[in-house]
């Protein structure tokens, strides 16, 4: 039998403890139901007792079946010396009516006598009690011995008894908490077996990423007995954040061949990340381990060449096994076999040997040495692929531009600009003002083309980024201009470096033009050929 | 004797081989130093043979000692079939002229066969060589077994075979690279401590971070019998990243008492980690262990109770010791009070309950909310915090300026600024040039002040950022620009937001002059007080 591991995803709990992080209840009731759709065991919801709106998701939640996961309401033990009926905490709890509850207790001495400020003996009885209360009321519990390594640390005997406490109130799992983030893989593994050894509970592991060691301390657990692992999804928490899943699901599942989702979702790993850091409104880090932008991104000439040559090479897995994609990047490290690549989707005849081959790659260089880079702007790429091959031809000359800017503002806009440009011999001239100099000379330069190329008037700029390149240098450094443009149907991206920031958006507004005016002949020309 | 592990940092190596990394080479003249100052063992700072702008950059080092560390120049075993002082890359490696140099060689089979397609036999050979080869020039030479991992599972005596053929030709340390990243823990640790039962040589790490485990990977390897750990300051690198340093270094000293930099830097780690960033012009990721934005932020109200009573409750060590700082969120109680001492260092009579207080405070917000920051911008905070206090009077008001940037240009430069000023009733007109209209309008405004005040004079801009806030309204999108000015003496920093560039740098550059003034002021009051 393939063994099994029980996810759970504290994304709407402990995620929502995160700097940045705020669900609304439309939020947590979408990032639930991507969940459920990937498959893990529990959802972990929210803390009824905490606040009134997830007060108000549970009972929404009342309405809403779940396919394959239980959902969870989180929250304490009951307070020190209170009857437990009379604790309004635990009657939210119970009023969330879910099928399963997580209790979290303290396990570590110090936290007892010092924060909550109570006698050992009366923690056993809070989280028996708690546990106990809950069973009775049919609900599967889940005991999170909060603080467990460094309450273990510090007084072995005093944390197995609270344990133990949970296991006589009939806890259905007993989940060992690195709350701090401070265990090291090597002590998570022998204390899991220790109390692997003595509980026949089921044991979970809960971990924080303040050693930058959630992911391994998880996996050490599991492979030390655990079957039952906490986190949340994209790694969102509290300071350094939980346990990333969306890298522990992968890991598991892949390397190692327990059973954390259904096969079948596997492929929707990359997708469910972006999803729930869509709904979070923050963007996913890059870096992050399969599901990240950059995971499967090549730029090393040598990685490239290799992977060519066999994928596993330099990929760990196939990036498709958890929806994502390989990507080559363009760079001056990337070496030849990238731009060769790109080369060819141009002029099919050309190889790495042709000369023409080798002029543009000196040229990339060469501009690369200036302070271009072609990551994000591929369409001032093939531009100047075309324009090394001689398959180029502007759609526009230049004849001038002035731009002025006033400061005090009379009214309105700040900046204007008058623009004349030469077609094919015909010259035409116009003005334009607006918010900034790139802004005035955008709308100049595409109000006097418009009146050449109609097909124009659906193109505007959607990003407009500006890096300082020396920027010791202050006002007279070097600063790249990349710009994203669209048509409404698709995007393209161009780049221009000067010392002059309105000549670096300048030559990026103009590859911009040029390059949407080459798809729209190169479309023209595709229904003659 | 307290255990040393040697750190080797290739943020300038493996870190360029990041998606959205191209460091100049100023730029890595500026981390070289940053990572020298911090006391690393080795800095691996380029490929020479891979491209121009890595020759210059060892160029330049000639004549830049290091304090602390080593420089490393890395690069491949020579090419297959080649003799050793044929190879262009070879040769380059050497006149790079660095004391020690890293050699990369393949220890999986499948590498060997399928990727460089020789025999196994000539990749010994290969790695023999190059070996020897620099070791008879002199060089500390670090060999650096790729795939190592990968390679001793599918084949382990020929992996070790690899090694031997390293250690025969006289390498001072070998590295066993997880270069795909996908290596577990356990895994790591057996074969580490198979492989230090085998040689006497010292033992290196190198991890990938593909399954997030690099970190753990380089700290159980350290466990097993590693003694020099590789990775990237800050994780940048291929993919996933490299091992993270600032994780590993603080995981290390402070929690196993190992040696990896000087004490003292130890209270350096954040700063310097903030610093590698802002010179890759990336933004650090704010949830890294130890050095990030977030490490040490407390959200839940249970948290912040816990921490007010004994930071140890939910804090694995105490931020200072690594340069960090606690933070409180959502209760804006450390805002609020770092706000309130700021204030009182400008008026000593107002503390936090005063109403002048919190109406700075509100004025902090609203310009917060329009998109001003004042984490380095120290100075507008001064004059803001004066403005809402009455302690101030412009020492200029602006009577007009205007500015003209025109193409193509005739010859010089291609910005002209015309600016008028009054000072006590007297006004004053002026003109001048630059490299863009804000070079031009910073040249021209010095020039018109210096009249009235000739201690301008000294004062230059020496660093000058632009941020796209809100960066998909294109063009019209609002910009933050920072400005650090000197005098020689001081440097002070100022900010302005608009949705015009010009204007955003007018209002930062107007503060540094204001400012500059104003401390000029306060020297001359100091003599009379």
């Amino acid at each position: 039998m393939r063994p099994r591991v029980d996810i759970l995803d504290s994304t709407l709990r402990d995620g929502a403890q995160a700097e940045g992080i705020s669900f609304s209840v439309e939020d947590k009731l979408k990032i639930v139901e991507a969940l459920d759709n990937l498959g893990v065991a529990y959802i972990e919801a929210g803390n009824p007792g905490s606040n009134p709106k997830d007060m108000e998701f549970f009972a929404r939640m009342l309405n809403t079946p779940l396919q394959k996961a239980k959902l969870v309401a989180f929250g304490s033990t009951r307070r020190r010396d209170t009857q437990i009926e009379q604790d309004r905490n635990i009657s939210a709890l119970l009023s969330a009516a879910t099928p399963v509850v997580s209790i979290f207790g303290k396990s570590w001495d110090f936290h007892v006598t010092k924060i909550i400020q109570t006698s050992l003996e009366e923690n056993l009885r809070m989280i028996n009690e708690t546990v106990r209360y809950f069973k009775k009321k049919g609900k599967e519990v889940i005991y999170d011995a909060e603080h467990f390594f460094d309450g273990y640390k510090n007084n072995p005997e005093y944390a197995v008894q609270t344990l133990q406490a949970a296991v006589e109130g009939g806890a259905d799992c007993l989940v060992l908490c690195d709350t701090n983030g401070g265990c090291f893989p090597s002590e998570v593994v022998q204390i899991v077996q220790t109390i692997a050894g003595k509980f026949q509970t089921k044991l979970g592991i809960h971990t924080h990423n303040d050693c930058g060691l959630a992911v391994a301390n998880s996996i050490m657990a599991v492979e030390a007995g655990a079957t039952h692992v906490q986190g949340t999804y994209t790694g969102f928490g509290e300071r350094c954040g939980n346990a990333n899943l969306s890298t522990i699901i992968p890991n598991l599942q892949l390397k190692r061949n327990f059973l954390c989702i259904p096969d079948e979702q596997m492929a929707n790993l990359t997708y469910t990340a972006r999803k729930i850091a869509e709904i979070a409104n923050i963007s996913l880090y890059k870096r992050d381990p399969y599901v990240g932008n950059s995971a499967f991104a090549h730029k090393g000439g040598m990685h490239i060449d290799g992977v060519s040559k066999a994928a596993s090479s330099f990929e760990h897995i196939d990036p498709g096994l958890v929806g994502n994609k390989r990507r080559f990047l363009m760079s001056e490290v990337a070496g030849r076999k990238t731009i060769v690549e790109k080369i060819k989707e141009i002029d099919p005849t050309l190889d790495k040997n042709s000369p023409e081959a080798e002029q543009i790659i000196q040229r990339i260089k060469e501009m690369e040495h200036q302070g271009y880079q072609f990551e994000g702007a591929e369409s001032t790429f093939e531009l100047i692929v075309r324009k090394q091959l001689g398959k180029y031809k502007p759609f526009f000359e230049l004849e001038k531009f002035q731009l002025m800017t006033e400061q005090p503002k009379m009214s309105g806009p700040s900046a204007s600009a008058l623009i004349k440009v030469n077609v094919d011999g015909k010259s035409e001239i116009t003005a334009a003002e607006g918010d900034g100099p790139v802004h005035a000379l955008d709308r100049a330069l595409r109000k006097v083309l418009e009146v050449f190329y109609p097909e124009l008037s659906r193109v505007h700029l959607t990003d407009f980024k500006v890096r300082v390149i020396d920027s010791n240098q202050a006002t007279a450094a070097k600063v790249r201009v990349l710009i994203e443009s669209t048509d409404g149907e698709t995007v393209w991206t161009t780049v221009g470096v000067s010392t002059d920031i309105i000549e670096a958006s300048w030559i990026a507004l103009v590859d911009s033009i040029e390059y949407k005016l080459l798809k729209e002949l190169e479309k023209k020309i595709k229904v003659y050929l």
